[in-house]
Parts: C-alpha cells; sequence; structure tokens
C-alpha cells in the first residue's frame, strides 16, 4: 500500500489525500475520547465497527435521498469519502433528555421531549463546542441562511430515519451528533451529511432492557463498550458480534 | 403608607400587590447581585437611579409603540406596573462583543459584532441561566411561536432605538438583557416588555474614554458604580448628578 498523504487527525478519525482530487480517505481509530479530550483511551476495534455502521447507515441515507460525502469502504477502517469544506457547526438532535441537556436544564435523563429537539454547537475544541443558537450561526457567517435551513432540515429527515432504523432493531434513537460540509460544484454550493454516524455519536438505548449501547458506557465507565457497539452492528445485519475480539487485529499497515 | 403584600421578591426588585388588581408596584431595592448571587454587595442609592432611568426608558419606548408594563412612577423607588405572566426567557440583544459572549465564544471584548445578535437564556436562578436556543423554547413551551416572534422583534426594535437615545449622549449601547411578561385581555394574549432597563441589565460604555457606565463596575470591582449610573441619569436629563449622595436616604418607610 501507498504511503498515505495525512490532511487531518481528528480525536476518533484520521484523513488522508485521496486517489482523486476531490476525495479524501476517512480511516477509523480505536481512540476514544469523551468530555473533549479530558478523557481518553483505546477501545480495540472501535474504528473497524465504526466504519462498517457508518457505511451502513450512509448508503441508507443515500437511498433515501439524503446528499452526502460518503462514496465507499475501502478496508476495514477505511472509507473513501468526498472532501468538503466543513461547517464548523455541530448539529445535535434530541428525541429523550440526556447528557449536556439534562444537566444545563435541569430536566431528567430519560424524559421524553415533546417535539425533536434541534440543538447547534460551535465546533471548537479549545472552547468545548458550546452551544450556540441560530443567530449565533447567521452572525458570524459560520453558515448562511439556506445552509443553516438544509442543515436543520436534513437533521430532522436523518432523525426520522434513523429513529425508524434502530426502533425495527429494539433500539431506541435518543440523540445523536451530525456534522455537515459544502461542497463547491461550479456554481453552486450543495451542503453535504460528512463525518460518521456510530455510537461514538449517537445514545442508544436497548428498548427492553434501557441499556446503553454507545459511547456513554465509555464516558460513564460502565464498561462493555466493544460489545455494546458489535451487538449494534449485529443487529444492524453487519459484523456478527462473534467476529470482535478479531477486530483490533485490522490495523493500517 | 398602607403596608403592601409583597408578591415577590427578585434579585434587585421587590413586586408588591397594586391598588387595582391587574397592577404591581415595583420597588427598587439597592442591592446588586452577579455572577448569580456569587458576589453580592449594596450600591446606595441605586434604586433610586434605576427607577427613574427605567421609567425615562420605558416612557420614551411607549411613545415608539412598544407594548410594555409601565404605568407610572409613584415614588423615588417605585413604579406602578401592569401585572403580567412573566415568559421565563431573558432576550439578550448584543451589538458588541463583552461577557460571556467573549468568554464562550472567544471573541475578543469590544470586538463590533457583523450584525446586533439576539440570545435568549431560560430564567433560572437554580441553573444560572443557561443560554438556550430558538429551539429549545418552542420545545419546552416556555413562549409559543408568535411570542417568540413577538419578542425578538421588539427586542430588535429597543436596540434601534436604545442604540441612538444613547448615542445621542456619547454612550455606546453595547448590549442589554429584556424581559417579557403576557397579558390575558379577554380572548387575547398580549406580549408586553416588562421588568427594568437600566444600568443593571445593559452595558453601556462612554463613546469618548471607553470606560464602563454600568454592572460590570460592580461585577469587576472598578468601583466609581453610583457614579457612573447617575451620569447615566444626568446625561438623559433626569436626576442631576448632584443629588446622588442624598438618594441613599429615600427608603421605603
Amino acid at each position: 500500500m501507498n504511503r498515505r498523504n495525512m490532511v487531518y487527525e481528528g480525536k476518533a478519525k484520521i484523513l488522508y489525500e485521496g486517489p482523486e482530487p476531490g476525495t479524501l480517505i476517512q480511516y477509523f481509530k480505536d481512540d476514544a475520547t469523551a468530555f473533549n479530550k479530558k478523557k481518553t483511551g483505546t477501545l480495540s476495534g472501535k474504528g473497524v465497527i465504526n466504519n462498517h455502521i457508518s457505511e451502513h447507515i450512509f448508503k441508507a441515507l443515500t437511498d433515501i435521498g439524503i446528499p452526502n460525502h460518503f462514496i465507499e469502504r475501502m478496508s476495514m477502517r477505511e472509507q473513501l469519502i468526498k472532501a468538503v469544506e466543513i461547517i464548523p457547526v455541530e448539529v445535535i438532535v434530541r428525541n429523550i433528555a440526556a447528557g449536556t441537556l439534562s444537566k444545563r436544564l435541569g430536566i431528567e435523563e430519560g424524559t421524553p421531549l415533546p417535539r425533536p429537539l434541534v440543538e447547534y454547537c460551535f465546533k471548537s475544541d479549545e472552547l468545548d463546542d458550546p452551544l450556540i443558537a441560530e443567530d449565533h450561526i447567521l452572525t458570524f457567517g459560520w453558515a448562511n441562511d439556506w445552509e443553516l435551513e438544509d442543515m436543520t432540515h436534513l437533521a430532522l429527515r436523518v432523525n426520522d430515519f434513523l429513529s425508524g432504523m434502530f426502533a425495527g432493531i429494539g433500539i431506541k434513537l435518543v440523540d445523536f451528533k451530525l456534522e455537515f460540509g459544502r461542497l463547491y460544484e461550479g456554481e453552486e454550493v450543495i451542503t453535504l451529511l460528512a463525518d460518521e454516524i456510530s455510537p461514538d455519536g449517537c445514545r442508544l438505548w436497548d428498548m427492553e432492557t434501557g441499556e446503553k449501547m454507545d459511547k456513554d458506557r465509555f464516558r460513564r465507565d460502565l464498561g462493555g463498550e466493544m460489545e455494546a457497539y458489535a451487538e449494534v452492528a449485529r443487529r444492524l445485519g453487519i459484523l456478527p458480534s462473534a467476529d470482535v475480539k478479531d477486530l483490533s487485529s485490522h490495523r493500517k499497515g
């Protein structure tokens, strides 16, 4: 394999130059971080599972017409994606109160919200990704009016679809985070769903037992992270859980 | 004077039952608090000055058609207001970065904003008045669609008017906080500007010297709070500053 040129290294992924202009390779690491890197660790096999789960979800979203950056999975830890200019706004959709929402607004974790709530955070490790409102986004030009509308509209569609998909396999989609990017096509600028969708950025609760099947297991020292991630993959019909112990060996050469 | 029945005691004001149904008496204390009561003090005469400044501003806002709760000033520390149901959302309008905005988003204090920024906070001492977005307001029903639209529209009008009024007396309106209430009139619910507008809830910078003429003098231990408040009153043509030392004696009997 040719040596790749790294473009960017994030907390859980690395971006390399892709084989063609306008493409990138998204590599999934086993590194886990929480509370903006105040807590770090390694979850063996996480990168492999998340690469597969994210592939599965992005393909399904393509099928329902959600424009996104995914092109194809290349290997156990890598996927080919369209190079986009990332919009520095995280979009969070919440169906049930949990995490920072519960803490900031004093709403007991587990309280169903009267309707899906869309939150925005400014992507900044330095500032701990602070919550912002639509007016901050527009005032500081982090996105323009129609990009904000695109992001919000797409986020709510993704929420409907994923709520259904997870409900079908006995999992409650509590909340999740999305990132979007700009793709310049001639005169046009298109808003694409980017980044990844995996148990790293979703809260997933088993409908029967209420058990957490997501990164909260790591954040809250509950243990069994990889068994939970693999169970999500297994229910989605990918990566039979029997393989989990072997996943950590799929390292990039 | 008849003994009044207290309805509510806040950090800087007390509300008493008014002389007629649907009215309240708003009494201005000298108590000063900052950082949600983590810092407290007494500023002798503040209540008198704020009562007069707020009267002056609410009357001027009435003149330009901003619906509000003010009826009339009754005494040095008291004003008669319409009883409203307070909407639990603070509306903040910012023209220049300062305070929590600078801190949360890493924008240097004093940076002019590209356009007036409207922020909302959930009124909750217990939660430190957390920043929220429009979608939180609607999701949790703290205000409905048209109330949110009313508040935002009125806040921007107030910003235009006050920016002009303060510019006229050599003061830059950096930011300010508003509160609104609901007035039930038969079938109708009207959104009224409520609370107070004074140097307690505004950032006011002298245009020549940049000197702070607001509660930041107290928050940041700069001293000279009352001289600054009185100077604002003097420039507005009310309460000649010579009277400041006598103001603290105007206590409720």
